[in-house]
C-alpha cells in the first residue's frame, strides 16, 4: 500500500571489504612514497549529503554516517567519529583493520603525532580538505618532523573499480515567485561585502543555489547543484558548471546574468587572479584547500572568512516565507493524515518503523507536490526512540509496540522545507513518559514563546528550553534548534540555537525548536516544530524587539501531557496553537481525518 | 554625625593642567625621538584600582575613570574610553588638547593608522601593557611601516614632579581560619597546571595574594600586596616582595614557604630561565611585556596563557564560604541598620547622595570589623540613579527627594568581600516604577532560583534575567554578575554572568545577581545580591546538577513591588528570603530597627 520512493532502508554498511580495500590502498601508498593516506567524508565542498561518487570513506570502511575520516598508515588504521556515531561504528567497519576513536578526543591531529614515524610523509587529497583543515594536518607532521604531500587523483578512484560517474543532476531555475528576488539584485548586495577582497569564491553549493536561483539534484534529499561560483568586486559573476546539467533554455537566461564556464577553468581563473597579485576571499567552511593554493601559489592573496551569502541567505524574504507558510500548510495535511492513519492502526501491533516511515512519505507524496524527503525519517520504537540521530534500516527495524513512537521528518517541496518531530504514545503513556513529555514540551513553548532583542544570538536562549528539565536534574545532548532553508537544505547556518550559536537571531530566520529527553535503552522524546524569526511589536518598547512565528502545524499528543505542570501561559500557548492546526488543516483533510483533528487539537485546561 | 573614612567625595580631575603637560611630555618625546607615546590607565599588573604612584593617565590628562588611554603624536592627541565614560570624559579633560574617542571603536590600532605618519617612531613602557597588547601596537606600526619602541623609564615620571611615592603598604597574613587552605597545598596545586612549562609567573597580585594567603595594603578598596611570584614546575614557590611591606614575623613565615626576593630580582631570575632555554608561562590578562621579553630575548620560550590560579582562587573552599556568610550577616545588620536609618529620615528632604553614602560606610564601620569599603558606593538619587556607573562627588551630590533612589556598595571584610545593591522608593512610587521594579526582580528571582547542569556558562543563563523585561520591550546594558573574591576584588573571573561569560560554574564560586533597568534621565533601578554557586540534590536526577545559595541578607523594598506580575513561586521565593533575612538579621539590630524590619520583610501574596 505504502512505498518509499526517496528513502532507502537497506543496511549499506560493508564491513566485510574494508580488509581487501585497505590492503590495496596501502600497496597504493607504497607506490607513491607515502607513510599514511587521510580518507575524509567530504566531498569538493564539504557537504552534508554527497554524491555516491564520492562516498570514498564508506567504500574503504563500510561506515556511512555523515560525519568521519579514516586514516591509514602503513601498519595500522584508524577511524574518528564523533558522538553520535560512537555505537554505530563498530557495527559497521572490520574492527580488525579500523580502530574506532573520538573526532574530538583524541582526534586525528594528536593521534598522528602518536603513531607517525619521524620524517612520515603523509598524503592528503586538496580537494576534500578546507585550507584550516589542511593547517591543523600540517601541524601535527611538523610535530613530527614529517611532511604532508597533497596527492592528486585521489589514490582510491582508481582503486574503487564500480565507482559510480560523477553526477550530471539536472538543474533547474527556483521561480521568482518562490526566490522573491533577482539574481542580479543578490550579485550587487554581496559585492559590497567583500570588504577589500577583489573576489569571493563561491564554494558552498548552497550559497550557488541561492545567489543564481537555481536548483540541482547532484546529492540526495537537498536541491544542490554542484558548483561553483566567483562573484568579482564589481558584482559581476561566473558560474562553473557543467554545461551537460544545463539545458538549453536555462543557459541562456543563466547566460544573461552571468559567464558561464566549465568546472576546470575555475583553476585556470584563479592561477590568473593570482598572478595579478588579486585578493580572492575563500569560505573557511566549504572551500577546497586545492583552490586556495592556487591563487597562493600564483602569487595573490589568499584570505579564508566566513561566506558572506550565508547571512543573506538566512534572512528569508517575503516571498521565501510565504512559500515556507503554504509548504508547511500543506506538509500540515499530510502529517494528519499520516498521524490519523497511525492512530487507527498503531494499537493493531502489526506496524514496524519502516511501514511508519513509508507511510508518512506515501502521504506526503500524495499531495502531487514532493520533491524529496529532506532528511531519511527518524522513524523509531520504543529503545530506538532513545538514540536522536536513529536511522532505521531492514536489520534495526522495530514492530511498534505500547510505549512510545518517535517520528522526525520532512519535506522538500519547491516552496519550501519542512522538519518536523512528533512523540505519540501507543496505548497508555506511564507517569513518567508524560512527566518527561511535558517537560520537554515547556521548553519548546519557550522558545516558541521567547521574546528578545535585536541582537540576542541563539546561545542567549538555548536555556529556555532546558529549564524545565534541569529542574527534575535533567537535560537533552544535542542543541535546541539549526537553522533550515528555504527549498534547500534542512541543515542551514549561520543560525542556531545552542550553546554555540553566536550569531544574533534576526527576522526572517527559519530555525527548528526541538528540546528532547532520551531515556537510554527505553525510549525517548522530542518536539520540533519550525519556527521564523519575526519583528515583535511591544506597546511601550524600548528596544527592537523579535520573537518567533511558528510555522509548523501538527497536533501534540495530548496523551502524553500531564496539565497540572503546564502553567496558565502555556495552557494558553498549547490551546492557541491547536485551534489554529485544526482550523488550518481541516478543510485540507477527508472527513475522518477531520473528526480526528478535532479531537487531537481539543482545548485543555488546568 | 556620619562620616567617610575609605571614600573621598571629592573631584579628581584636574583638566586645566592637561594643557601645559601634554607640552612638556612633547618636548620630552622630541627629546627620545619619539613621533608618539601611549599613556594607559595601567600599573604593572593592570590592576583595576591602581597605587596613587601609578596614575599617569589622570596627571596627564585628568580623566580618572577605571579604564583608558591616551595617545599623544607631535600635533594631535586623543584619549579612548570606553561607553561607561564617554561623557564624563568631556568633563574631566581639556578637550582643546585631547579628543575624546572609543576603546572599541575607532580604538587606538585604528585611530594609530589614520595619524602616524609613515615610518613614525612610537613609544611605550613596557611594564604597563601585556604582550598582546604590545602585539596590536606592532601591526598598528607596521601598518604605517612605523616602529614602536619600548621606553623606560616611563618619560612622564621624570615630568611628574610631585609624584607620590611608591606604595610600600604593610603585608599581612590571611589566616588559616579564613582562607582554608595552606600556601604550601596551593602550591602542590598548581605545579601540575603548568602542562608542559618550566614555571609560571604570576603577575596578578590578587592570585599572589590567595596562593600565599596574605593580603596587603598598596591600592585601595581591594586588599592587594602588589608582588610578583614564581612558581616552578616542583611546586617551589619564590615570592618577589620590597622586604619593607613585609615585618619581621611575617617575613620568617614567608621564608618558610618560599624564596622571598627582591621585586628587581624577578627581571634577573627570568632572564636566567630564558638563558637556560626554559618554558615561562605569563598571564595573558595582567603580565607586562617587560617580564615576557626578558625570558624571550635571553632564548626561552614565552607561552601567554591564561593564568590557572584565577579559576582555583574562584571555587571558594569551605572556610572561605563559611568566611562570606558570616561577612554577610554582618554586612546584612549594618545595612539594616542603615535602611531603618533611611526609612525615618529620607522623606524630610534634606539628605544628599553624600550622606547616605556617609551613613552607610559609618554603620558597616560600626561593626568594629570594616577593613575597606570594596568600591566607592554608589548612590544615586533621580536621574543619576539611570547612571549604571554613577559616582557621587561634591560637584553631582544631589538631594534625595520623592522618587527613587539607588544605593550600590560593598564592604571588605577579613573573612569576605560584600556588594549589595538596594533600589528604595522615597515616598509613593509611580506604578511604572513599580512594573520596571517587578520585572527586574523577576529576572534577579530567575538566577537566584536558576538550576542547571554541571559544565552550564554564565553565558548560558544570563538571559533567565532578561526574559521579564524582554516581554515589555525593555532590557538593561550590562552584564547580570561578576564574580567576587573572598576579602579580595569584589570584581574577579573568570566566572560571570554574561553574554561573554564562557567559563562553566563552579561550586563555591560566588558571583553578584544584579539586573537592573535604566530610565535615562529620570531614574533606575538594580536589585544585587551575592550568590554563591552549590551542588543541588535532586530526586530522580540524571546529572549533577548546582544552583544558587543566595548570600546577601537585605530586605527587598515592598513597596515597588507589583504582586500582580510575580507568580506563586516568585512569591514563596520573596517570602522565603524575607523570613531568614529577618530571621537571621533581628537579633542582631536594635529594636527600633527590628521593628522596621519585620514590616520591612513581611508576607506577601498574591
Amino acid at each position: 500500500m505504502f512505498e518509499s520512493v526517496f528513502q532507502s532502508f537497506e543496511d549499506q554498511a560493508d564491513a566485510s571489504k574494508g580488509a581487501a580495500r585497505v590492503a590495496a590502498l596501502r600497496t597504493e601508498m607504497r607506490r607513491l612514497g607515502l607513510d599514511g593516506f587521510i580518507v575524509p567524508r567530504a566531498d569538493r565542498h564539504q557537504n552534508e549529503y554527497v554524491p555516491s561518487s564520492e562516498e570514498r570513506l564508506a567504500w574503504l570502511s563500510g561506515f556511512t554516517g555523515s560525519a568521519g575520516l579514516a586514516i591509514v598508515l602503513r601498519d595500522r588504521a584508524a577511524i574518528f567519529v564523533d558522538g553520535r556515531y560512537a555505537l554505530a561504528v563498530r557495527d559497521q567497519v572490520d574492527l580488525a583493520i579500523f580502530e574506532p576513536l573520538g573526532l574530538a578526543a583524541p582526534g586525528p591531529a594528536k593521534w598522528l603525532e602518536a603513531n607517525l614515524r619521524k620524517g612520515a610523509r603523509f598524503g592528503y587529497d586538496p580537494w576534500l580538505h578546507t585550507p584550516d583543515q589542511v593547517e591543523r594536518l600540517k601541524k601535527a607532521l611538523q610535530s613530527v618532523g614529517g611532511e604532508l604531500i597533497a596527492v592528486e587523483p585521489n589514490p582510491i578512484d582508481s582503486l574503487w573499480t564500480d565507482r559510480p560517474a560523477q553526477s550530471l543532476g539536472k538543474i533547474s531555475l527556483h521561480p521568482h515567485k518562490h526566490a522573491g528576488e533577482a539574481a542580479a539584485q543578490k550579485f550587487s548586495r554581496v559585492a559590497p561585502l567583500l570588504s577589500g577582497e577583489d573576489a569571493l569564491v563561491v564554494s558552498d553549493p548552497h550559497s550557488v543555489a541561492w545567489l543564481f536561483n537555481i536548483r540541482g539534484t547532484d546529492v540526495s534529499h537537498t536541491p544542490l547543484p554542484l558548483a561553483y561560483a566567483l562573484i568579482l568586486k564589481t558584482g559581476k559573476a561566473r558560474l562553473y558548471v557543467d554545461a551537460r546539467k544545463l539545458d538549453e533554455a536555462l543557459r541562456a537566461k543563466l547566460g544573461l546574468l552571468a559567464d558561464l564556464r566549465e568546472p576546470q577553468h575555475l583553476e585556470r581563473d584563479l592561477d590568473d587572479l593570482g598572478r595579478k597579485g588579486k585578493r580572492v576571499m575563500f569560505d573557511a567552511a566549504t572551500a577546497p584547500e586545492k583552490l586556495a593554493g592556487i591563487v597562493r601559489d600564483a602569487g595573490g592573496v589568499c584570505a579564508v572568512a566566513t561566506d558572506p551569502i550565508a547571512l543573506m541567505k538566512a534572512r528569508k524574504n517575503a516571498a521565501e516565507l510565504a512559500g515556507a507558510r503554504a509548504a508547511h500548510i500543506r506538509d500540515g495535511a499530510a502529517f494528519a493524515r499520516f498521524l490519523h492513519w497511525f492512530a487507527q492502526n498503531a494499537l493493531k501491533g502489526k506496524l514496524t518503523e519502516i511501514d511508519a516511515a513509508k507511510a508518512l512519505e506515501t502521504f506526503r507524496r500524495e499531495t502531487g507536490k514532493l520533491k524529496d524527503v529532506s532528511f531519511p525519517s527518524i522513524a523509531a520504537a520504543g529503545p530506538n526512540a532513545a538514540v536522536p540521530h536513529y536511522r532505521v534500516t531492514v536489520r534495526t527495524n522495530a514492530r511498534i509496540a505500547k510505549g512510545i513512537f518517535l517520528i522526525d521528518s520532512g519535506a522538500q517541496y519547491a516552496d519550501g522545507t519542512t522538519d518536523v518531530t512528533r512523540t505519540l504514545a501507543v496505548g497508555r503513556p506511564s507517569a513518567q513518559m508524560r512527566d518527561r513529555f511535558t517537560r520537554v514540551l515547556k521548553g519548546h513553548i519557550a522558545i516558541a514563546r521567547a521574546v528578545f532583542p535585536k541582537g540576542t544570538s541563539g546561545a542567549q536562549i538555548d536555556a529556555l528550553a532546558r529549564l524545565p528539565l534541569w529542574r527534575a536534574g535533567l537535560d537533552f545532548d544535542h542543541g535546541t534548534g539549526h537553522g533550515v532553508g528555504s527549498y534547500l537544505s534542512v541543515h542551514e547556518g549561520p543560525q542556531r540555537i545552542s550553546k554555540l550559536g553566536s550569531t544574533p537571531l534576526e527576522p526572517g530566520m527559519i530555525l527548528s525548536d526541538e528540546p528532547g529527553y532520551y531515556y537510554a535503552g527505553h525510549w525517548g522524546i522530542r518536539i520540533e516544530n519550525l519556527v521564523v524569526v519575526e519583528p515583535r511589536a511591544i506597546v511601550g518598547a524600548e528596544r527592537e524587539m523579535y520573537g518567533f512565528e511558528t510555522l509548523t502545524l501538527a497536533p501534540i499528543d495530548l496523551s502524553l501531557i500531564d496539565a497540572k505542570l503546564l502553567d496558565a501561559e502555556e495552557i494558553a500557548w498549547l490551546n492557541a496553537y491547536h485551534a489554529r492546526v485544526r482550523k488550518v488543516l481541516s478543510p485540507l483533510v477527508e472527513p475522518a481525518v477531520r473528526r480526528w483533528l478535532a479531537a487531537a487539537t481539543k482545548r485543555i485546561s488546568l
